[in-house]
C-alpha cells in the first residue's frame, strides 16, 4: 500500500466497531467501501469464511461502482477502526492520493478473481 | 461515460491503427490500457470473439494493476484512434477526471465477471 494511503488513514474520519459486531450483512444495501485503519475483520458468505482483513485492507469496493446489495457479510474479529469511503469521497481521494485508486482496483480484481467481491 | 472523459479523449495524444491490425496479442507484455477515441475493435481469446468495443470503450485495464501478460488479443475492426493510458498517466488522469477511475473500475469488474479481462 502506497505511503499516501497512510496519510488518508491518519486524517480521515473513522468509525469504530467492537469484536463480534456485524459491519454489514449479505443483502444489505451497499453505499460505501471501507479501509481498515486498525484491527481485523472477517468476510463471510453464509457460514464460509472467505477472507480475513487487517490494517490498510480495503473491502466493500463494489459499492463504488454499482447499486447491488452486499454479496457477503463483514464481521469484526478484533476491535476495528474503519475509514468509510463513499463514491463522493472516493472521487475526492483519488486526486489527493492517486495510488488509492490503484489499490481499490487491485482489491476489486483480486476479489472478483476469487469470486468473493463485497 | 462521464462528460469529463470526453475532455480526456479530445485532448490526449492518440495512436491510430488500421482495420485488420493487431493492437496486442495474447501473451504480449502489458504496459498500458487504452480508451477508444473512435472506431471499433474486437477482443478475442484464441478464435473466440469475447467483446466488441467502440467509442469511449476501455480495455487492457489489467495492465494498470499487475505485470501479467495480455490474456486476450485485440484486433482492429474499423480504423481506430486509441488513447494509451499507462500507470503514470492513469495517476495523472484520475485527478483531472476522477470519474475516469470509476469507469476503469467498472470495465474491470464487468470484464472479470465475464472472465475476459485483458
Amino acid at each position: 500500500m502506497a505511503d499516501l494511503d497512510f496519510k488518508l488513514l491518519a486524517n480521515a474520519p473513522s468509525r469504530s466497531f467492537n469484536a463480534g459486531e456485524t459491519i454489514f450483512q449479505e443483502g444489505d444495501p451497499a453505499t460505501e467501501s471501507y479501509v481498515v485503519k486498525n484491527g481485523s475483520l472477517q468476510i463471510r458468505i453464509g457460514d464460509r469464511l472467505v477472507e480475513t482483513l487487517s490494517d490498510a485492507g480495503i473491502f466493500g469496493e463494489m459499492a463504488l461502482i454499482d447499486d447491488l446489495p452486499r454479496s457477503a457479510t463483514a464481521v469484526v474479529q478484533t476491535d476495528v477502526d474503519l475509514v468509510p469511503v463513499n463514491q463522493k469521497r472516493f472521487l475526492f481521494l483519488v486526486c489527493e492520493t492517486p495510488f488509492f485508486a490503484l489499490n481499490v482496483m487491485r482489491a476489486l480484481a483480486n476479489r472478483l478473481r476469487t469470486q468473493t467481491s463485497v
